[in-house]
């Protein structure tokens, strides 16, 4: 018994959890010890976060607990924070574990950190679409900022809000907040016209990278809803009062939420791998180079296309991650061969607040209410494959 | 028609209200003309507000649209705050008209504002449970740390909550945050015992000169629910960490909430009139002295038992005050008799949150669900009064 390999998961993203779920549907239940290490005794949905932040969702339907959906005769669940990870040791500490977590193959899928390219005053007085505890803090602070409108003087700044970047996040974000204006200003006993959103993008168009025909539709339809799109216009500077643009342009807000990018674990950097603005550029099993017993996946993992170019950090990519590196120790410990790694796009989509959305499913771009049904339906999917149909009744329709 | 008298209410309070429904229920169409100014397009139940204000029930079932319940052939509603009030010129100037408003005879129900005894600080660092914008202002502060306190740093004093004073507001509120406290803490995933709710009193006993056996009883209920009371403990000092009790203890809580006594509306001081504490000692008939045209009701006025002691402002008291004022109106109007000014204490009622309740109706004492549902059955009659049968199903059932 002594000798069952012993496989170590950091981080319960959708990478850590694909990798346990793979591991305890295929596993027997004596071939190998697996250890899930998770800061939070839940598992949280990256892509439907935008919902809780801007309060059109409670924040238990982007969420599921851990001990709900793991067989813990399979898959031991620990939940701490990851301290330092010794690869040279085959070693992780943990901040509330006195001796290290040893192990024989390590997973790393520990998530992103917020990307500020060293916009001064981002990380102090900005909002990050990060977590469940995140979230619900940028729900509670726009309502707070209402709250503060109606019964302190009336100051135009407390009802504009700021949504720094206008990629994927930063677009379906402006179209949750839209969603939800009307209701917030009925609870708060203020004119809807009084509150600004405006959607700010360094970039010189919004979505960057998608199709034009798609991003024309989405704009469009988020300026009908009153959104104030500032494209081509980096942010200099966030503090207190709102953000100056570059220029000088200040515009006041009381809430500035940043979704204008990501970058890898700050512990994979200290660990000593090799990495690229902080991820690894992992090898085509997705193992870290120089370790053979150390896979990368996730937002910390860093995979090319055939032109060379990295694949952006999506929950697609690295569930399809998991999955594999999940095949692969299986076939490690039973003495079998590994599979390279090789990402299928299976389509992108946005959505544009409850009822309207845009994508690419294969070769078709979709819009609307179809491409709106086909995002739910993607989040019912990934619910199913954590925790089968009682899941999906539970959380699929909250 | 330009001969028919003019009469000016200022005010949506109970009194106000009270005056301008007995007015329309018992004037013809032509009898007078009436006005009744107001800051806000509703009325609110003062007596309600601790519910919005702990998040135990939506503020919306604490306030009624002036609009509902008026005839506008009969009473002329004008939103606007009251500027100044000129007795000899028979004006009042309001914010937002450029002529004055001239009455020949003016009802001044303006309300209260809240003492707060020369403590330092209290003004600026604590919240008053005072009107619907302040109410829903509380609820989302409280959230608001709860979210802190998940979101940054786990300190404590964010899920401390301060209620300075004991009396009867004091008392409900604390009841009202011991019944919201279990659904916010699972909502925020804060274990209920980290957060403290703490009950300061200046007096030597909770509700002061209330009966003892109903004060014991409801102290010990909130102490089983993890009140911690301080009594004969006068705060000395506010401020943004917290309150510093006399004899130097500093007690660090984000949320300072003061209940602690209430005086008139500063517009009556600066109209000229004879004031103790910011109230107009009124006459027999609810006149203020040396004006037969003005009359103070409700928070506003001061009037005496036969003991010669002040009765407290209430809601009941101001109810009856307006009704009486109504009918003496119409008397002046058809050339009738005055009819004097007489309290009649029909009971008093404290509620312990939304199940539980203290008081005395009569001679009787009572308690527990009695208490509750008398509470429950007065606040309905006061919808009864204001709307009739659909009010009370509107608001009633929130």
């Amino acid at each position: 018994m002594g000798k069952k390999p012993k496989i170590v998961v950091l981080g319960a993203g959708y990478s850590g959890m694909m990798t346990v779920i793979g591991l305890q549907k295929q596993l027997q239940y004596n071939e190998a010890e697996v250890i899930l290490v998770n800061q939070h005794p839940y598992h949280y949905l990256t892509t439907k976060l935008h919902e809780p932040a801007a309060g059109t969702r409670h924040h238990e339907a982007a969420r599921v607990l851990i001990e709900d959906v793991i067989d813990p005769r399979k898959i031991t669940f620990i939940q701490d924070k990851v301290k330092e990870i010794r690869p040279k040791e085959r070693a992780v500490d943990l901040v509330n574990r006195e001796e290290p977590l040893t192990y024989d193959y390590l997973v790393i899928g520990l998530g992103s950190a917020p990307e500020t390219f060293g916009i001064r005053g981002l990380k102090e007085n900005a909002f990050f679409i990060r977590n469940i505890d995140s979230v619900r803090m940028i729900r509670e602070h726009i309502e707070y900022m209402f709250a503060k409108y109606r019964n302190e003087e009336q100051r135009d700044e407390y009802i504009t809000i700021v949504v720094g970047g206008a990629g994927f996040t930063g677009v379906e974000f402006v179209g949750e907040l839209v969603d939800r204006m009307p209701r917030l200003c009925r609870e708060f006993d203020i004119p809807r016209e009084k509150v600004r959103l405006i959607s700010i993008e360094a970039a010189p168009t919004v979505l960057p990278g998608f199709d034009p025909e798609l991003v024309q539709y989405a704009v469009e339809y988020l300026e009908k809803q009153g959104v104030e799109f500032r494209i081509n216009t980096p942010i200099e500077q966030c503090d207190e009062d709102g953000v100056i643009l570059k220029g000088g342009e200040e515009i006041k807000a009381a809430t500035v939420v940043w979704t204008g990018g990501v970058r890898g674990n700050h512990l994979i950097e200290e660990a000593g791998f090799e990495t690229m603005r902080g991820r690894v550029k992992v090898d085509e099993y997705l193992r870290a180079p120089g370790y053979e017993d150390v896979f990368v996946v996730g937002d910390c993992s860093l995979v090319f296309n055939d032109e060379g170019r990295p694949y952006p950090p999506t929950a697609q990519i690295a569930s399809q991650q998991g999955s594999k590196v999940a095949k692969n120790l299986i076939a490690l410990i039973r003495g079998g061969k590994m599979q390279p790694f090789r990402f299928d796009l299976k389509g992108t989509l946005a959505s544009l607040g409850r009822h309207n959305a845009i994508g690419i499913i294969g070769k078709r771009k979709v819009f609307g209410s179809t491409a709106s049904f086909l995002k739910w339906a993607n989040d019912l999917r990934w619910l199913y494959t954590l925790g089968g149909v009682p899941l999906v009744l539970r959380k699929g329709f909250i």
